[in-house]
């Protein structure tokens, strides 16, 4: 059994970790890290936990926790893994980073965009972007540490990938906007996600300025071969708790029918177990992936202004957060990649 | 493998069937019957199956089906298990009807209630009521037809149980609030239903007529020895997808303590794995239950009116209808009784 | 033009009274208190009130606001009101106060229930329970405090007050089951209040001990001349911005029929503007009151166990708050008693 | 009083219009058409207005009606209102159509878009498409008919003719992503719009078919003198009752600051009651505008792309829709134009 401690276990995130550890057949959950709630039980502060968790909260201290599990995931706000991190603690056991401490590969980027100094740089190297689909085989077991990529870049990457990699579009063209559920704002008691003001409403929000922005350029410039992509994001804010939807709009680089950019997609996602390519003129919607790790594509042409519109859904707290670490985990230690995540969407 | 067969794959109640059952390691789905879509795609009625489940819709043929499955589930309107079934069948299939068919032992008090004419009252005695806390002992492989409770029955019963067995309250006061969510409410497209009329408000329906009334009154009359038991059953519709919670009221029948009353609950629950007492001053909210077989139960001694308050909360489609369906399954079939049903509670 | 003080205007009830007062032809409001927000734009915290209300907001000194208004609103946590108020603001000014301070007649079960010592006892007899379609009667141009009825326990007694007063019921067997909207549970930043806690949950809080639990049993006590009345209130919290809807339950205390019943509505609300006793059969729903001054009635006999069941919907920040309060004032200074508050409920 | 017809009384927009109307002071509502509801009271179809409206639903005879009142609104489906209108009616009466029949002034592209044979093409020509900001000027008293825009068109066009009109951007590049609350989607029993369907969802529709896409290309177009302008417009159904927002993308034309945008804007915003441009940075929020006849408007200049993000927040039954009807009545027939209209939004 891999040993797993979880820094950060009382967030949203935090707590689905442990709903899909709980179902996974290879693990037992040694230590739920939690600042706010040090010694309280971990059922009190979840309850849908009760009689399934037993453990209370323990600190944060990532030394003593590298000695008595095999891998951490930190799902904790920016900075706080890089400030832990160390030759030591990484000698010993692995870290699967839910923060964004280690996605962006340019750190001044990072400082810029996060407002915050880099405390590790000098791993930021050695670390693998885990989107799975396409980072898959720079994971192996000497991987010692993973950053597990964030909802909305994994929506809109995995979106756009093969428009972009097959040359589809004109990469400076895109735009994309992206609506998500109420989860993805965390569990900070703040006004402005009280239920009344969530509800009954929709908004954008970062406009022009939301951190996820980077990672998409960074990482779908590495898709076309270039290092100076910039592309619009804007998120939304959508009276739901789970899910994120993506509408990706971009010009065409060529003439493209229908088959053509299924073929594309087919090409990269035909042998992927969790994404899944709609039927022609089928829209994702949120409530089709909820609770599973399944991301759901599909696409339009649109002949009158030579575009395309590109459409992604996923589950914000699994894809897009907990579901994608445990499949990093499952490639760290070699299990089936959908070990603890053949879990059919729950719907309504 | 057991081979199992959905009538009413296309309702909710359905839809959760085929969830659950997916992640059941010992049956295999062979029939999804809906007279509505038949011939369509499974996944193009329920998108959240795409790439999990590849079969099409099939007509409501019991018999032909009787010869193809080891068990039949029965996730349909009142009155058609009981129209459909007969012994040639019976000798070749178990019948787990999720509709009411069987669940009152007076044929009487079925037609007055639900204004139908009984198809095959020959067969309700043999009938098990499927609450499998209270009767897994009348549950074996002999058994040919489940009575799967109904959503808020399962709640009302299970909150109550023990403080009618233990004459901790007069039965003849009981007084049951009821809230419910709208999946509740099945997939008729009804304009009462849309989301327009549902979201943003709360109302009582059915008052003094729900049908559920005389289940609850059976069963707790069993309870009390009693056949002419009555009591209030008030249900209301909640702008949320899943979940129902019931508030009961009742006088005091003994002078009780807290540790009493918990004593009662756990001489029947404390060795159940899908019921779980809640620890002192806690309500069940349905948030914890979400996707699980749990019911959670609080309950609280008023001492300033001499009653109690009792509480309950589960997932109308798990505990409340699929799951419990499963559960019986288990039963029927010797396997461990949550086998596929050790699912944690999904948050948020 | 009467002039109008707000204290504590930036909570959802204070934004209600400046919505309804921007619509009421006699008044001018001119301060908008709130200490957390002082100096901010009333409209930057607020944006619903861009280009209607410029003002910013101000401090929470009642002795001056005293000197430039004619009447003052306290939307305030307990105590505040109490604390603030006395004699030389009382010669000059009217106090309509939101919170509960003096609400109950009898001071010490004010302290016992809200666990707060009151700070103007003398003050308790004077003021009006201000429920005007049964204490319309005393408020008049020299009526200096109006202590303005809860959210709650307008819907409770009115829903409740023909039936007690024209003794229908034996008053010693109420039990109410209640459920509110969230922006009851105010604007603070709490965890329990966030979007994703309380979306898609139903829960019951507060069970035997709620404050509205005595002044209901106050108020009703007075119509059966009793002062020791006992009953159960328990409150719920349910995922939608507005309305409350109670049921309650009684023994009946003679034989009447339905007609009885609804002349004895109809004695007390026949000729009331805001009381909306529906027809027979009808449930009162939340949507059909969502921004009106207007609570529902309706009730039914229940023959089978001696009880009836009455229900009552209203807009908690409307006639469960800032509408009644508005209400007051216009009885307070001689308007037209529905002066600003004919506003039709708003669907969807 | 100007004497008020309404056919398609009983659909969301037609309660919209009787909750308005309600508050007009100079009209009176005398004939509620619907067909579905034939004979039945207003007021037990929506409830919410009970005791306020006393008429039972009549049927849709516009020559009848004709006779009887001064103004008809129609708000039914597309084609209706076309169908019915003829020279003797408009002798008598003027019209308001909330549906499409009039607002495209090609004739080929309604018929194409809308796959309906046009029934009265000629009447297009004199019916004024009621944007009353832009087209003010062209509504007199003899105006005969109104093409009440639709609420998609309605917050796209205000959203982005002062960028287009002032050579801001580029009309070719625009981009329109909008998002809608399901009361847009109309009160039809379907199950795609029920509760469960709806609800914690999110999903594009009509990708690159919508109809009101050439609405707002040939209104856009008259600003930039173009008849062949080409937009992508993308609706979205989002989980909420009412509301619409959209985030529109276009390239920039010219190099501009944030003031040179703002100046473009107060041009021609600045005197208009029921537009309102929000300071600098903020984002409209649909919960800002609920209830209310408002639209607010944001922008944001993208300096790393060239481009510009707009957005706009209206409530789709009422500027979108009931709204802006009542704002053209009131230009008909020389009223103030915000009579009637003054409402403040509600939040929350």
């Amino acid at each position: 059994m891999v040993k797993v401690g979880i820094i950060g276990a009382t967030g949203y995130a935090g707590n689905e970790l442990v709903r899909l550890l709980l179902g996974h057949k290879d693990v037992e959950i040694v230590w739920l890290g939690s600042r706010s709630y040090i010694d309280q039980k971990y059922s009190d502060v979840y309850r849908n936990m009760f009689k399934l968790v037993d453990a209370r909260c323990m600190d944060d201290n990532m030394e003593q926790l590298a000695d008595e599990v095999d891998v951490i995931f930190t799902a904790t706000p920016q900075g706080l893994c890089a400030s832990l991190v160390n030759d030591e603690i990484l000698s010993k056991v692995k870290i699967i980073d839910l923060s964004a401490d280690f996605r962006l590969k340019n750190v001044d980027i990072y400082e810029k965009w996060y407002k915050l100094e880099h405390k590790s740089p000098q791993y930021i190297d050695e670390a693998v972007y885990g989107l799975c689909e396409i980072n898959r085989d720079k994971v192996n077991n000497n991987t010692r540490i993973i950053a597990n990529p964030g909802c909305y870049t994994t929506t809109s990457i995995l979106t756009l990938y093969p428009l972009v990699k097959e040359e589809i579009i004109n990469p400076d063209t895109i735009i994309i906007d992206a609506k998500s559920g109420t989860s993805g704002a965390g569990r900070g008691a703040k006004v402005a996600n009280l239920f009344c003001e969530v509800n009954e409403s929709m908004k954008a929000y970062g406009v022009g300025t939301h951190r996820h922005t980077p990672e998409i350029e960074e990482q779908l410039g590495y898709a076309c071969g270039r290092d100076d992509l910039k592309l619009i994001f804007t998120p939304h804010l959508v009276p739901m708790n789970r899910g994120i939807l993506v509408t990706a709009y971009a010009n065409l680089a060529k003439d493209v029918t229908y088959e053509d950019v299924k073929a594309a997609y087919d090409k990269y996602y035909d042998k992927e177990y969790f994404v899944r390519v709609l039927p022609k003129d089928a829209c994702p919607e949120t409530r089709w992936v909820e609770g599973s790790n399944f991301v759901d594509i599909g696409f339009k042409i649109e002949p009158r202004t030579n575009r395309i519109i590109a459409m992604g859904a996923l589950d914000n707290l699994v894809k897009g957060a907990a579901g994608q670490a445990v499949q990093n985990m499952n490639l760290l230690f070699g299990f089936e990649e959908n070990e603890g995540l053949k879990i059919a969407p729950m719907f309504p």
